[in-house]
């Protein structure tokens, strides 16, 4: 007997304040209807869809579909409209990190959760940072996005009294080893309670931070 | 011209509201001593002292600090009073997690926040962690201690809807490799938003859930 | 004098009860026909196999091809009729790790052997697992394929009396490692005696499966 | 509020067939007793206690204590009598293996199972294993123990057709890498079927070959 | 100012006794006209040459290429006529191994010296190696090539008295690691005396063969 | 708040002597035009800028570029003239390592420094190096730029007295692993006081020479 | 034959300034004093010389070390008398990084070359540098001594338009993995043109520092 | 039924041409005496054997010893007597190197063979190798000993004609990584032909020798 049905996890919501995510690399066009088709009237965050995998799918399905380019993002059904005042920061040290920063401001959009989103503010040069810095500080929560040495999180944990989220990034040659560099930098990062998730995951932090907000039940 | 003093970040506690921790380890008597002694009336939280260390330094010194051993953690001068109804669950897999478990449950000490420690109930008894779980969940935090495989984690990750951070353990052999596969087992939980500190951190932990009790300013 | 034939092992099935698995990836159209043709009438299966590369074959060998396209695995030749019930419960954390559960399934197929598939139970909702372990506990052997931080075949190495064999998955990036984080996470598995095969390896496991189930000679 | 009590998993036993075993290495005399006292009359697998550890323990729990130099093992309390003929063979290539074979031994002998023990015939002299290829076939399971480059464990599951699990040793310098060369190659074994356990880990080998033999409920 | 010219080393045929020998893979059409018509009358040999990369080249040095496409070798200029009878065994595990052998045997006929070749006799099925091991006994000098666990070198090293030179193979997936594995294994290869060389270069292992035969001046 | 310019940093001319240099690898077109537009009339060094990229961008734009495409550079806007005797000399292994090469030359030619660039003095016909080695000598600092086992470093840094810095180069199959061991190598240098920069890194290479030149403020 | 005399290499001064250095680590009281009578009335620079090495050495040549115990170095025989002012600025993150630091101050001093020395202004509490960072900025070349994330070097470089010499330290546990985090971090940094030498190598970064100020010949 | 004696391959000799080599680190004294007990009075070499290890054998096994310190090797009973002139030269790069290099001219020692031993050598004082490199050409076969970045078996490797055994060598930290380096660095030697054996294994090294010199059967 063999059996092999798409399970989708609806009591996510209910038990965690999430709706399942859907991480679409690497999922065929067949794979990614069969989800959303299950899913029905419930919504869905799609994550690294790509605008190929995006047009492969049937136009009925596309409809229902708001993408964002940059993040490869997509909300499929109706998602939540923002609410109160930004209490998430999401910081960048080069222009090359907004494809991960975007994936959070938009999984926290998905949530109705506004945040200001700042960027090329890495320390090679620090003023840009400091004219920032005040602002940024208001804020409970902030997801600092950064490659190669990932300088970045570390400066701002040690003038941010607020959770840090430091997520690395995968650009860069050599040493910077897939932001394997920027992953361990972060992690052994000199400021105080600074906290990781996985390269490029802009998605994770975002559910961090809303986590962090949300507290528990 | 050569100087080489010690150089407290004596500002750290209004910019961030910590102190300076002093990671112990590796540093010898005479250099810990100019430490105390420079902190002067300063209070710091003392890292990884082991008991032999404790005892080399001078008398007077030792007096100050009030000593734990299993996390081999100092407190050197006056800590806060505990305030408050306990917002922080510690959760560790097994026993030997304990050394770093304790080491956040000082750190939250240090800064006078109570917190609820239950310890052996890794996945492998998945029963041990079901009869717990309501009580964790109340919890606007949780610190999941874990090695090896670090299963806990993303077992509570997927039960909880606070924030949950990871403290991968350096515990086991092998494929264990020091805390790498419970690092990395962490970082890609397959749980939405788990965040993750170094390889035995307890001090960080506590401090990533301090920030996000306090927020911003 | 320079020597290049094809040695097909043809004692292998007498000796161990497997005919010789062709891994078809990184051999040429060329190379695979020559194979297939000095099989004769001896039954091979093939691992690996792009739907491409089965085009690129020789129609008359294509046609004694049964190929299943998820798994990319193709029978040459007649393969056994299936016989008996179940003794084999093959499990996924998610639907992206089909192509290799299906590999498995294929696998005892070709030697008619039955199995039970169950998909996307992973352990981020856990009352999903818990529906079916009853069912999973009646089989002698359970594989258990899984990816990312491989909780999966913990919680199931804790609940399950029977052989319990992890596949470790490639999905995932960054701290996935190309699955080598599953493979470790799996090695060190809190649950005793959980084996492992190489990552994305269902053919192995199903390998592994048989030999537990033939015995010795 | 802080809870700190040891939770032994009493259930296993009922569950999967196994007790809880107990790794003391890392682990406190004082430690130790505790979990020890909490036993009481239940029986407990103790691995890797050196003899130091042992000597440390309360004479009262020592006494009680089934040592094994070799393996470091203990048994605490009574255990099973040896039942029936040796379904499993434990073989090494060499006689620097045999503190981890001798652990899958022991690991046997707690829960009654008896099995065959070949020393030293490593494939660097073929006709040493050559001579007992016979005799190790006829067992259903093969537990192959073997460091450096583990060409063992191939070698044995190109002639076995039982299952064949592989316990790769972390002797050797160098290339050897502290047993990784040795687990990666046994993990890629150009044998099908080849199931491996974490680096010197004789004990879960032991529980793998247990649970084969016993299948489901 | 500044200078750019290709500077061959032409002295090496008299100092080593070996052409300079070009690693075509990564080098444009340009920059290898510019080596060939460098080199003018003199031979060289031509390593990783892919088929597209030969046709790119303008037709007149193509028409002085010999080229062999599975080693993807090729000859410029007139080389050595074979003489003497084989010294060199090459003796590869599977099919998948030749375009390495054949690199090897290639360099060996550029420089006019004979050798045995045999493949796919890997140690899964001992038989086919035994079958002709003592032809292979007969020759000074065994290249031995394979990949995944590289059990056949350490095979060999036990049953042939002369040098034995493994060339790694990149082969396989997962734990694999892209040859990684085959090569550390070689190098702890439980057989004394077997010297290894780089990961899939069997130019490399055909000029060490040479240097053996060769000796000093 | 959503807030996403790209931000220069204009003022690291003033602060450090260099312009921004915009890494183009990985770069939308889209991307790329804004950075120009918005320098308007500063100029920029562009790195790793691929030709077909370079197409990609509005003519008006690429007007302004002087492309040099084995270093695939590009100078935007107007560069320093060239001024005085070269102080710095560039040393490469092979003829593959020019890309790299190049892209130092270039680099110091956008800030007017002329350079001695010598091509393919690798180790292994050390004649050829020991032929210029009095020329390198009369200059103030060396780069070195060398893959594989990165001895050109070494070996230089034991013959010139200036500054010597290695650029490991990324070129190679198997154990060179993507460059990791030349810059390992270069690392560790039997020759005393010899620095490195990331693998394949030209522009940085420069950079430092550039800055060991100017001295300080 | 056999020949096994210690060779300095006593020509280097005069090649390239420097005399020969003698690592200490890991030689036998016998090598050392070997190495010692051979150099005769030539100076030598001593690295890593243990305490209990030193005492260990005949007396007669303990006699004539100038010995400082932080950075475990020792001066044999007369060296330089400081001249000039100070050229060279040695900052360092955390007084954990003195030991390195000191052996920089300890090799410059060897040759007589001045410095200023600047503890403890590690990025988590960037007031700390900012005070000092005109001074910095006044020397030719900054020497930035910094472990963890080496977030230090990153910010100095920003900052100073100099040359900047990295030197990771191995100070920290698991993520820090011995330095390497520190290594790879301060290769990628985001400012451009920061050289590194090897973990922990104080006295390379010294040798550099003196190259680039004596320049060519 | 459990068998556990020590099975030595004493039909190496006839077979390779090499008795039993026995490895002593990490066997214990009771364990040696085993094997030299068995052994009889068939001659072994024994390597790796500390001091203390010799003198915990009993004394009449000692007396049997011919031992030599700093390579800790061991002769167990009668060996060849020197014959013929030396056709191997031992070449090292450091005084470092000499535990290594010393075990390769016991081993051949061991057997008969007489060989030329060159020290301190290495390329960062190139003109210590040219005063000897004629001697070392006239030998058939090199064997070069060097770690850090093992530039010497390159060097060396475009000098001589005949076979060149690198043996790369742990000395050294930070990016040496326990002789890695050197290891990969040897495998991508920029000379053609150079071959490897383990990190520090100057057994291994001279068996190859050994193995090139005999030739086959």
């Amino acid at each position: 007997m063999v059996e092999r049905d798409i399970k989708l996890d609806r009591e996510r919501r209910a038990r965690l304040g999430f709706d399942e995510a859907i991480l679409c690399a690497g999922k065929s066009a067949a794979h990614l209807s069969g989800i959303l088709e299950q899913a029905g009237e419930d919504s869905l965050l799609l994550t690294r869809l790509d605008s190929q995998a995006l047009e492969d799918l049937p136009p009925a399905l596309t409809a229902r579909i708001d993408y964002e380019p940059l993040s490869r993002s997509g909300f499929f059904g109706p998602v939540a409209a923002p609410t109160g005042t930004a209490e998430i920061a999401i910081v960048t040290a080069g222009t090359s990190d907004a494809r991960v920063s975007r994936e959070a401001v938009r999984t926290l959009a998905y949530y109705g959760a506004p945040c200001l989103e700042i960027s090329d503010v890495g320390v090679a040069g620090l003023w840009r940072l400091m004219e920032r810095i005040e602002e940024i500080k208001r804020h409970k929560i902030t997801i600092a996005v950064a490659g190669l040495d990932a300088a970045l999180p570390s400066v701002i944990g040690g003038l941010v009294p607020g959770l840090v989220i430091a997520v690395p990034i995968s650009t860069g040659y050599g040493a910077a080893r897939g932001g394997e560099t920027a992953l361990f930098s972060s992690l052994v990062s000199c400021a105080p309670g600074v906290v990781v998730v996985n390269i490029d995951n802009g998605y994770g932090a975002a559910c961090a931070a809303l986590r962090a907000l949300r507290g528990g039940k």
